[in-house]
């Protein structure tokens, strides 16, 4: 039995004792919890009860974006060590899944993800991890970025299916959590600006902060009018990342993106999208599709260690374990300019 | 003045003397035509005078799939001869557009196309053609199978744009003229089967006539089920091309790729498509689009060459020029046995 | 105790029983042993007790191209049953590795290769195998060419690096069982023509009898002139393939590869080559190196079931078991005209 | 006639009027040159004569990095206009070859390059280039670091070859000018560390002023040690960049790079190079080779404006056109803390 948030049913969650499994195996590893940030997934079970075909009907523990300590290690574990300060990957795959045998990880269906039913997450003191998705942190790298990094390897993995080359101009529409770090992603990865489109002038707010990131409220204004003013012609950005699953969203992203360049869609829309294929065509653009992220946690630590990516900005503000419950009324307030809210243990 | 093909409005087609640009430049050369396909957007044009925004506000001539022989070659042109056996691509782009400079010339905005307002095709005696976008025929292709190198570029390109590789399984959703040489090049492209789809059970048997393509009667039986039940589990194919622009091809091509698949988009839908972007998401399907050809003319010449496509079960019939009129007529009829209907001169 | 074929020490082989591991784990199968085809390295560790670092200190089982029937599966194991005939990839990597992971399990410096000391092949009645590198035979792939699956697996995978695309010529340099595996493979991924070099006639003769396979005797001509000829203009293929380890060959090769062109490194030479690597860049070659092979059994399966691959003329001669010793002697002789030897169980 | 630097032949230089070539074309302008940096090339041509197969046979304008005022520009010009500030591609394809319109203008047999015997280079007060290859300036990007844009679109076109990912580690062997600007562009394209070594404690100084640049000293330790202790185990490098031409570079590159890592040759070796083959294979290494560049200048300048990659600790003495002889005696010393030296008009 161990103290933990628990979701008990939509709109019900509780802080208190639970029987989890903690058995440690060959490859495993045992982490105490220190930081863990609350994902719009987190407040969606929270609030509905269920995402798509992920339905809550036992009580689940919440939480998948952690950084701790390792306490124990399994026999086998020859790369980490007691002491080491991690984070974690919250997907396990089946290693002998034909996905993964590809390299695919991420897209194993048999894939066993922190916080989606049936599987519970990690907001409790402690957690049995595989060592091979448990990665150490170098010291300049805090538990708070740590806990950043699940959501930020969505956004470098976005940039390795984007094959974005050096000096490329770039799109985000959305600038949500997602869409901010997939444009620091971009930044990080070769780009030399980025728009970043969105009504919502808070968050655009916190996006213009950073250099090279151009914001524009499309309250105001029209995506491919402020880069044809800012980058001349009509020819287009290199790469547009779609990370608001917003109808309309489609199409500035169709319109903004030059002949040959690549649409990369991040964001899930709640249902289909009508999408314009023939003006995909009359550019070829190559439509990349991603989902969650695989071989990218020590791409995105080492970015951060290396100062090209400031994640320090996006966190809001950090409550400790006993407030958890009211950490996640927060969240479910939705303020625009909450980016990441986080829980210490 | 010479003889051609007129479309004078919507619905009137003549044959009649015009008077048609006819200057040899040094980069040119003058090809005698031999025989002319007649392509459904020909057939568009004809019975609705414009196809979205290009409106034939002008007589025009009709025909873009074209192989001839050639009779004149100017001053600076060096890999051609009087003599030569040719075909040529009906697209001319500016070689100093941006999209050219990038190698993408098919993508150049300002491309000349013929047969597409305001200008004028080649259903007539002799045509004036770049000699970079003019090419050799071996001795073993014939006029009227070089005539076909037009249509078949789509599908040679299409399997370009796929990066197929060897043993592929494939599924082309449309058995039309562009389905069935789209499966045809991903046969000759490396793919071990190809599974093809559609209503209409004529053009099933055509396509069916080929050693390893399987048709899908979508009257009958559901594509991701025949996949099943020939590639066992539901892992689905490692290619789909959607070459029909029909709504719901959409959906059985998302449903039959597997994992970290690809999808090519060839067909043109008239209007949005509502796209399942999660359903490509959970399986991170890359899309990639197509926008008629480049730098595949030799390619596909080199294929029919070979004996690796055999293009003469497709030509339907063939019509004398002063028959061309009757010919259109019978390809307004949209017969679902005649795949290719050609003209000679 | 089963009876095996045992290199004893070098130069002493010898058929009899040995103790072999044959536990059944719940991810494995056992099979019964059908046909195994000789192999170079085989031969060499018979002659030589040695490739490179790999040295036979113990006595050691013999073959790693190997077909046969399923007789008994481990509990875990759905996608095959007893009965089944399949093929098996000889190396077993450790799926938790880090190149693995990355879905290249062939690079896994710690994968278990049968007939690598010290680890036994499968010149035995049985094996017990892991049923994810087992792979079940259509009923139209008889024995024999199942266990040349294996070579020609090498040929499937340097096609996939090399990243065909349709309509290729092609340069296959050395015209041994992997140099003609590799221009088969090359024909069924795309290319239209392939030439092959070798100065051994017997060699260009059996790959000559192919269609579309062009012998190039080094004896008398210049690969470069003979492509030259052929093909028009100095502009080289698009692809080659060195499949000798001959140092003069990385010339020809070089010499051959059109502008922006591929060159794929098979073939192992015995030492350090005097590369040209100006005459690389100023064509920007690229250049892929493959070592054995990765998710292609399945393809080359397919690509010999559809009738794409013609594995049967390339086996020359087959053995009983009993025979075997007397096979490897043969083998060791090298004649030219002898391509592929089996044995029989 | 203008006056202009000249070599007269091997070792003699001198600032006379010489006839240049100045007819403006239609798509051409005028670029009144404003500063010129010295390259190791020009260098070479002064000191001996040739480059290869290229020998100096007349007197020929040295110098090819280059930036300047537009002070005309042709009638089909509309990109540009009178004052804008630029730099220019100092080799200009003919857009009509094969190389140019597949997009690879740079391996072009038939490229006219600047200072390349028997083209003029541009140490001379104005040049009439094609718009097609002169770029306008920012104004944040000055005459200085626009005359850098040369070398660095070596190393910006090595990173895009290299198909570099967001967090690679890389090593570059060899700190010359183009080892640095290698490093860089590196950096700026994802990298998040770059080691790089030399038998120069000087050059490595100077690159060790970088951030998340590592100088390896090769008269004191090995490249693979170095990247051991930094990064762990002996996994390797993701991207190696070969910058030197020196013999044993190749052989550190081919022990540094990981598994399935890309190596990019940049140094061009004074002739051919002992190539360890099967240690490349066993790692199933790519291999790029690179020559000049293609379609990065816009990307270069892009990085410089925004801040990626700053250039200016890279100049290291600047001189007036009337001294342009004794930079270039400076420049032929080959001092080793001089990056490059420039001469402004």
């Amino acid at each position: 039995m161990a103290e933990a948030l628990v979701l008990e049913e939509k709109g019900v969650l509780r802080l208190r004792d639970i029987a989890l499994e903690d058995k440690l195996g060959p490859n495993d590893v045992r982490v105490a919890i220190h930081t863990v940030g609350i994902c719009g997934s987190d407040v969606h079970y929270y609030k509905h009860g269920a995402i798509g075909p992920f339905i809550v009907r036992e009580p689940m523990v919440l939480g998948h974006e952690a950084s701790g300590t390792i306490v124990e290690i399994g026999d086998a574990v020859c790369t980490l060590k007691p002491g080491d300060r991690v984070c974690m990957e919250p997907g396990i795959p089946d290693p002998l899944s034909r996905a993964a045998r590809l390299g695919q990880y991420n897209i194993d269906p048999a894939v066993r993800f922190w916080a989606t039913p049936p599987v519970h997450g990690c907001l409790t003191a402690s957690v049995v991890h595989p060592a091979a998705y448990t990665f150490r942190l170098p010291d300049t790298v805090s538990f708070a970025e740590a806990a950043m990094v699940e959501p930020l390897a969505v956004g470098v993995h976005a940039c390795v299916k984007a094959r974005l080359q050096p000096g490329d101009v770039c799109l985000v529409t959305g600038a949500g959590p997602i869409g901010i770090v997939t444009a620091l992603s971009a930044l990080a990865s070769g780009a030399s600006q980025v728009f970043i489109s969105d009504f919502s002038a808070p968050k655009l707010a916190i996006a213009g902060q950073y250099d090279r990131i151009t914001p524009v409220d499309l309250a105001k204004e029209k995506p491919a009018d402020v880069i044809a003013a800012r980058c001349g012609s009509g020819w287009g950005v290199d790469v547009t990342f779609e990370a608001s699953g917003f109808e309309t969203a489609y199409d500035d992203a169709l319109a903004c993106t030059r002949p040959g360049g690549r649409l990369v869609l991040v964001g899930m829309p709640p249902r289909k999208v009508a999408f314009d294929i023939v003006a995909a065509q009359a550019r070829e653009i190559s439509i990349e599709t991603v989902f969650r992220y695989a071989h990218v946690y020590d791409r995105a630590i080492a970015l951060i260690a290396s100062g090209s990516i400031d994640l320090k900005p996006l966190i809001s503000a950090t409550f400790p374990f006993r407030e958890a419950v009211a950490a996640f009324e927060r969240a479910a307030e939705g303020r625009p300019e909450d980016v990441k809210l986080q829980i210490t243990l």
